[in-house]
């Protein structure tokens, strides 16, 4: 690919520096004052470590601070040119944005993809989305970031054994994306990029512990503690989809019987829509099949809301189960908030009425009394906000 | 109380100091060569760092070291005399020990005592027994830990609304025994003492994310991760006891049904044992109960062992309910080992052949692949251990 700007490596020499570009990408534009007093640097070491994050063009500065009552100060920025490249991929679609260094989506660009297809098409893909969103949005690619769909080696850049990825086992994914386009990749499982996105974000906001739990064609788990991903010692913590509820549940994608995801999420409410639909049970479902020739779970939550019994029943034991799985990590975990994201998180309020009910009935009141349970903020885009901004961390961390 | 030695504060100034307390506590004596070269340290700061260690009396230098070949160097080792009290309070006994500044048990002693009977009592009992063990083992008293069975604030040093030791809520039992002791007090959750006791000296020794899972009259967790023990923002992490098994299971002493502890864990084996002696399936805990008057978890498991059915379906139904519990968090935080500690882990192997059954087939095999389900090994010692290790903890802080 010839990319519309060369991707390059951020220069950044120091410890004071890394912290700099981190305070102006997550708040904003600063006075020199203002920096020096958050990062607690003496004003001389301040100039200091400015001047060459200037040199480097990381940062910019211009235009008049908010005046604290003396002299007039200036505005530090990050420079307006840094692009990152954020790449969601879940199972059946990818979705590729490009975002300034405050990790603002400029351009996005998503589209159908089976993961499934294997690394050299899919991945072909996310490079020419991201060939057309840096199009709409030129600058300088100073890294990227890539979710997918199944357990990460964070540190090796590359899936491990993932169920639903056939050919993606070790596949050296960080190591191509950064040959191609020249800069820092990180790569990492899509929910935790989500969990990212929406502390860094969205509805998570400065919470230093929280769970996202998503609920799409499967169902996973981000654990951000103490502001940080926690990926458990083999790259796998958060992966709830496949605790089994019952030694004789329903088959599993995995290959196991009784797995959460093979009793809730997009795949088993599709597979559930059509039974109820070919039986009968449902005549609001029998209609929307002979109209669209499938089902999904939209279609699930579309005839519940309009009334239908055995529909909203499918939502009700489908939240009622997650619910039972997420009360158990609250009392493990006690965690500060739960949000709820995923496709099949546009079922909305009945849903997250039910995963309610389940927490508070059936975890510690301790753990639950200043529980938020919400739904995800940042919705389609939380993944690649999240992506972009473990892209902005690997390139703003100190060279050595 | 007239404590054989006066307690005091110790007077570490700087974070290099604490560091080398910590590194002398967790391996020994050491050369100066060997301590500078592990901590990094040019030898003048290594020399003016130990001297003042030397004045305040917490470190000694003496005896010849292991030669590197070179000239003979001295090894510098924590003063001989540094003591701490550990005190590890369950729902039924107390366990004090005293250690040396190595976290090494020099002398303990424990006794029946009720959590129930409220703070005064049993803070007497642990002020008595802590005087009586620092007369065995005399020397300055630098700290002292304590465990005890329920959610406490780690940060505010008290009980905090625990459900089987009433009168303790919000009770200021670190204010009160710093104030008796005239020296830095710990006060923790006994099932997170217990964890670090296993992390620091027991069987997960240099193991930075494990899980302890105490099963003894209750069931709870100890959670360690990046080699500290995380606590959730309530304080109440690792609460799994109560996590609800069945909306109508049996009622359970925390005022709910259906917890986890209603169906395992030493009291319920009493309860459950006591039905079976008395409607006769179990002629074995029959004739226990007419010869001891009552029965305990302990008859259960003696029982199993020697081969009465009812018995061992007993601690065979209560490992798997477990094991399906250890499953679900072992997906949930993919952790590197699971230590199983407590008065009811005496069962031993029975139990854990249960647990890890239950384990090795409900997890992800990447997340149980490497995954040791072991028995602690400091047994009746862990809680003491990790108390005497926070309170060296509290004690090597930079005082600043």
């Amino acid at each position: 690919m010839n990319a519309p700007s060369p991707g390059q490596q951020a220069r950044v020499s120091s410890r004071q520096q890394s912290r700099l570009l981190a305070l102006l990408r997550d708040e904003g534009p600063m006075s020199r004052v203002a920096l020096g007093e958050r990062l607690d640097l003496p004003r001389a070491k301040l100039t200091g470590e400015l001047s060459r994050l200037v040199d480097t063009a990381l940062v910019e500065i211009g235009g008049p601070a908010a005046s604290r009552g003396g002299r007039r100060s200036t505005l530090v920025h990050l420079a307006d040119d840094l692009r990152f490249v954020a790449a969601d991929v879940g199972a059946t679609s990818v979705n590729v944005a490009v975002t300034d260094g405050r990790c603002e989506v400029l351009a996005s660009q998503s589209e159908e993809c089976e993961v499934r297809l294997g690394p050299t098409p899919v991945l072909g893909r996310v490079v020419d989305l991201a060939e057309r969103v840096l199009e709409k949005a030129p600058g300088r690619l100073m890294g990227a970031g890539i979710g997918l769909p199944g357990p990460v080696s964070f540190r090796d850049g590359m899936p491990v054994a993932p169920p639903i990825m056939p050919g993606w086992d070790r596949y050296p994914v960080r190591d191509e994306l950064a040959g191609k386009w020249g800069c820092p990749v990180t790569v990492d499982n899509d929910v935790n990029v989500m969990a990212l996105g929406e502390r860094h974000a969205g509805v998570a906001r400065s919470l230093d512990d929280l769970i996202f739990v998503k609920v799409g064609t499967g169902i996973g788990c981000g654990i951000v503690l103490g502001g940080k991903v926690y990926r458990g010692v083999a790259g796998t913590a958060g992966d709830i989809g496949h605790i089994r509820l019952d030694d004789y549940g329903p088959a599993c994608a995995c290959g196991e019987v009784g797995c959460l995801e093979a009793y809730f999420g997009g795949a088993a409410l599709a597979r559930d829509a059509l039974t109820l639909a070919r039986s009968g049970r449902s005549s609001m479902l029998a209609e929307t099949l002979t109209e669209h020739g499938r089902l999904n779970a939209m279609d699930v939550g579309d005839a519940a809301v309009a009334g239908d019994f055995a529909a909203a029943n499918l939502v009700r034991e489908g939240g009622r189960r997650l619910g039972h799985v997420v009360a158990s990590l609250v009392s493990f975990l006690n965690p500060g908030m739960v949000v709820i994201g995923g496709g099949v998180s546009r079922l909305g309020h009945p849903l997250l009425a039910e995963v309610r009910s389940s927490v508070y009935r059936r975890s510690l009141p301790l753990a639950t009394g200043n529980l938020p349970i919400v739904l995800s903020e940042l919705g389609d885009l939380a993944g690649v906000t999240g992506a972009a901004w473990s892209a902005t961390d690997r390139a703003f961390a100190p060279m050595n």
